[in-house]
């Protein structure tokens, strides 16, 4: 009997092009064993954290208020503890990417998860600050709890303070994690490294970028498609890149970003400022300032103007 | 032994964050019992309602043509059973938020349930026209099964028909996670207010917001990241403001608006006219009127192009 | 007892609203028979394939090296029969659309399956070089592994890769289905058909659209929300549209294209160029060249910026 | 890096202990691929059977009496079509062991299936006698509902008399498989080829086995590890076992049998005998007989009683 | 095109069955739709409650002694609420049976559970006697906790203990549940009615039964296929069954009673008595006393001895 | 708002009964924390080893021949590795009980894993002497894959023949997980440590019991609720149970022992003995001897025989 298909040939071109890859990357089998945080944990431990933080709304269904502390010290006791689990496995795996030395890992992963812990609490009071911010600039929410549950900025900035959190605590890659959840989920793209302070509200999302430098004061609201990006990648002499340079923009209290804006560069755009739809913008704007965009005008041209 | 982690300092602190906030909100426990609609009960409504309205490509594999009806009236009777749980939920919620009074609860959800129920062979038949619009309207489009399987833009019609007749019944919470089901499935976010006729396309779609009141005609194409927003948000004499006045656009038949196009405020797009790719538009557009951007030129500027 | 709902009423309209459809469509009960691929078996067969690619990194979690050829194997065989099913599917089904004739589906299934599994150790050497450039070109990644486990852009790229292959292979339902699986996770949308060579980065990504004719040269990048479109669907002398003709843009070796922009038609980036953010172009840019957008200035404007 | 376990090695000498096998067997590559029912398949048939037969109780736990028949007809219109392809399978599978030949599989199995399809309401009917008969017979029941949800002698009479009638469409496979599924969940045996009437009644059931050519008549009560066997198996002039010869017990209506009892052989329990529990019995007993067990008395033995 | 099963014949016919059905028990819908306690929600409740009385072993498998209280904490009161709801349906089915009147099911309900919740602790006292005497009763236990995991006997004293206090306050149905979900996987068949003393031990088990009145003193031992039975079912004047009369036996103190024992009726086994295997008993057995079976001898006898 | 429950409470005296538990233990927290071999892994275990021995009949339902053995590799792989991680527990757990030290844990467990590895090709070929004893031991078998996949006395040899391995290799509590998952299924108890030959075969099979020291020769028929037993316990001098003696009966080969006969102690029945159903026998039987039950008769007795 044929085989239907050539299954051990292509089974050694695979192990080839594996192994050709591995040499490339001069990596011996012991760092392919070594084990990458996982997605899906890190996916359960936020929605088990969510509902550590919200537990009535974000909790499980049945929960009364009654019963809310008992929910709580259960799953925060199991989330920390499979956290302690991915945090072990990032700290393992920069170790062996940068050489072995410093503190032993079991003990800096529980340094990393007793602070990420305590700082729940904090957390909990700055996303009340972004659920009332929601609530009162949408004309159409009609309860903070509305906002809490559909509002896709919400999940997101719930995401980015956890996310936050653990790259402050020097975890990039589960800080990384965590935000791409939201990044699927609602196409808004916040880097972990970025600062955002309180009462922050993103409207509709889809297509924001914000960078890892970025600094955003309180009570900003931005809209969908706004990125705050970097302007050019600084070099060093030698043409290589340098990380941790400031590069993204400085965004102060109380600003407004319509939709579309692209706001580029270490710049800063003082107190108040308003920055209309779909505006390139890559200086600095003063408090009080406002930016718009020239208005299309009706023009003769053939029937080329699709954009499918 | 001593603990991991202190989980009861922790529990204590979340307690008392949510015993603050809930201060702040002047909430009471009963109030926080209160069920809200669950998004997940509503996914799982609106995907046996889609197998209701398209038994053969978007109900169970292995259906026969012979037995739809069977599956049909089942799958019908078991989600407007489920889905009059959750309309009693919003009743309930919103009759707390604004206190009691009005006809009861139960009696309520029953009235707007059936009239969902008896809406459904008209949604199909607009959602037909939908499918033929996609179908015709993308050349790559080689059958109606694939646009109807296959697009986001028809995924999110189909949300948007359901969601705006349970906005139309008064039931704007579920409405709305109605449409953020769509929204974080497809990038397209459809407030389930808007009014949109027969034969409507979105094509790629990531990006797209239509807003509350806008009012789009028949046969409109839609491309992705476009916008029909609101210029300003309309504040009364003490600066409130102004729920539900009329302040996104109104598309009439036939118009086409490619990619990008931003398009705000209580302005009127003509029959017939065709709004360019990456538009900026706050005026009204004659019918059979064109609008194009301006094409960008080479200029010269140093390596400060970028936008990541 | 009345009932609570008028089910058979119901069930009778939305009878009527199908008959009268496939009346429509002059599709017989056949037809309606005829099974289409299924999105769900698509997304396991992919998932498995991940996993034959990338063993350690996108495989089962514990895997070892030791064991990965016998992992391999496994997953390889039962997803390429899996894949079989799928794909007599479609060309039963398309074979229904045309009318019969030709190769026999078996025999014509077997062949292209083959073929996509001898092409699956070229497409991991391919995936290589897209994993190598999102490494190089953003200084926020750590390792090669970070970025295939995180950046929306490789998953974009890994199932673009697959889904040209079965485009190539003549089977553009499943091809689109695949293509779209990513669509809807990472609000990256390319066209199956279109030709990308080694070394592609989409950093971000929401929003990005690329069209079925475009051709990308290697080295290329990417940012969110760049469209590569079409200007026009050219038509022939009836007015009806004419398939497969090139429209989309050709992308040569080495091209940067920021957020935003929108590059439109059958023209040519040269080798090099460096598109701006925001950019809306419809001419050719020679290699070197470089496009940038305007800069939006501060302007006297009422309250009427919004976009939301 | 040595190998953990010799996988390899391994493989192949399995690899050979199943060609040694086949050998043995005469079992061809074709046969070996031949699909035997699945187990799976049969006990999600068999459970949404119950559901069409008691549609309130063992059906889904929402169902309203208002919506019974819808749920009754797309349950059974899928039940109805699975167990087609199961029928298929036993057909196709026996048609290989004995040589092609006969009436085509699938014309056969849907004849089959039609059988089953009509005889349910008559086994509902059936199985109705028998929770009365456990309700009547029970001092501790309750209600009927009871008697059906908790009793396991009823779920045994449940898959008895489907397994049952799939045995009279010569579907001795199904019949085996559904069978054993409620004897792995109960303890209670009984082959599907037994005869039995309405109203029986088995009380506790572990242990309980009933052979393939029992007759049991109407309104029979058995109790736990009651077994209804044979005595020899005949075997013919060359010594070989003859098949479907009538070897076990011919029960008549009104018996009563206590628990342990064994009765052996084509022997009649005559109407309305009593048979003690623990008997050893293979004569016949007269209409209105009664056998019992000699009672044990206390004797002088060392501590060598035990039976662990 | 004709259909492939007649289900809208057999659902009329399967209505009618039901139909004659319900009017034999002079049911009205009403009845029919009151919701019986579900065996799936009851199997969950109990595993939640095994879970509570021995976190470290039945709880979840991640489970550290330092947080054990917060786990128990968190599954008891989800059981217990989850248990209310099963209560309720009890005693609104009971009542259903008898007519209304008495106290609320409500509140009646919250007492039962209440009180269930109150003897945790005690039943986890009785269960460790009931694992000891396991480990000192079998030579091949090496630990209390492979008895825990591994015993059926000790798993249905688990069932039966929590079932007794449900018996005891009043909810049979719930109590029969309990005790069937273990007869089903141990075919050990207590009822909750039995009163069972510390330190009962039952090895292998399959095949016990013990009746509602028995009583059961400490420290007693039983091997697999006994019975403690009624001998007869005392009937009134009128030839009723008479209810909850004590008519199982009364075993005292440290007996033992070997495998396959049958004793039936209100007799009492003495202090410290020992049964033998396979006993018939229908007599009281002194203290100290012992029981034995005759042995089987060899005979003549044709190939008659068969029990298949 | 008082609470539902005094769950507080009731933790408190769940925590004190367990408290008062571990002091009885004399075991401290450490001890408690040690893990357990999981029923629920070792189930998972066993299924896939299942399929290695018989992947066309009880591996993944669409596995075809000729990929037979990437199945085998992959399901073996996967199964000793997850296999040795339950064999870590144990020994861990052993080494625990008994004070630490001998040979590291994770080299014994290697070894052990490694020589189960290496027995499953005899394991595959003494199951298949089994399979052919049960299709020629009984009439109504109809082929061997019916044999393998509905046989309850099959199945619970395949686990024996696993577990048996797993004892001798000195892991009693994985073997007698092993065991007691069969027994559940089957109702069939056979203590690993039992010997038994080629072509055993077990009927029916509910309430078979098999003790650890029993001996069983090649071609033996056992039915259902036949016991090898111990007759007493040996006691040494002090008094205290004395394990490993042999206790429970030798079987030697084509020996016959119909349903309910309970053999005791270290006695031999002879090569070819037939021993009858409920005979009670604790002295040898020669080669080729016959023992009989006494048949019961019919006597004078009231309304006393019933044993429910």
């Amino acid at each position: 009997m044929a085989a239907t298909f050539d299954i051990t040939g292509i089974v050694q071109a695979l192990h080839d092009a594996r192994h050709s890859w591995r040499q490339t990357q001069r990596r011996n089998s012991e760092a392919g064993n070594r084990e990458f945080p996982s997605r899906d944990a890190l996916a359960a431990i936020i929605d088990s954290l969510k509902g550590v933080l919200f537990p009535m709304r974000l909790g499980p269904p049945d929960l009364r208020q009654e019963s809310e502390d008992f929910h709580v010290a259960h799953a925060l006791d199991a989330a920390l503890h499979a956290l302690l689990k991915q945090v072990r496995r990032e700290l393992a795996y920069n170790a062996g990417l940068r050489g072995q030395g410093g503190r032993p890992v079991d003990e800096e992963a529980l340094i990393a998860v007793r602070s990420l812990a305590a700082a729940l609490p904090g957390i909990r009071a700055l996303l009340d600050t972004d659920v009332m911010a929601a609530y009162q600039g949408d004309p159409a929410a009609r309860s903070v709890d509305e906002v809490l549950l559909c509002y896709p900025g919400v999940l997101a900035m719930i995401h980015y303070r956890l996310a936050h959190q653990l790259y402050v605590l020097e975890l990039p890659l589960l800080a990384r994690i965590v935000s791409e959840l939201a990044h699927s989920a609602t196409g808004i793209d916040i880097h972990p490294g970025a600062r955002i302070g309180a009462g922050f509200f993103i409207d509709h999302g889809t297509g924001v970028v914000i960078g890892e430098t970025a600094v955003i004061g309180e009570r900003v609201r931005v809209y969908q498609a706004v990125t705050l990006g970097a302007k050019r990648f600084p070099t060093d002499a030698e043409g290589n890149l340098q990380k941790g340079l400031p590069r993204h923009p400085v965004v102060e209290d109380d600003v407004v970003i319509y939709a579309g804006a692209t706001i580029l560069g270490r710049i800063t755009l003082g107190k108040g400022a308003v920055i209309g739809g779909n505006v390139w913008l890559t200086h600095d704007v003063p408090a009080g300032g406002r930016i718009a965009q020239a208005e299309s005008r009706e023009g003769a041209f053939a029937n080329s103007i699709g954009a499918s």
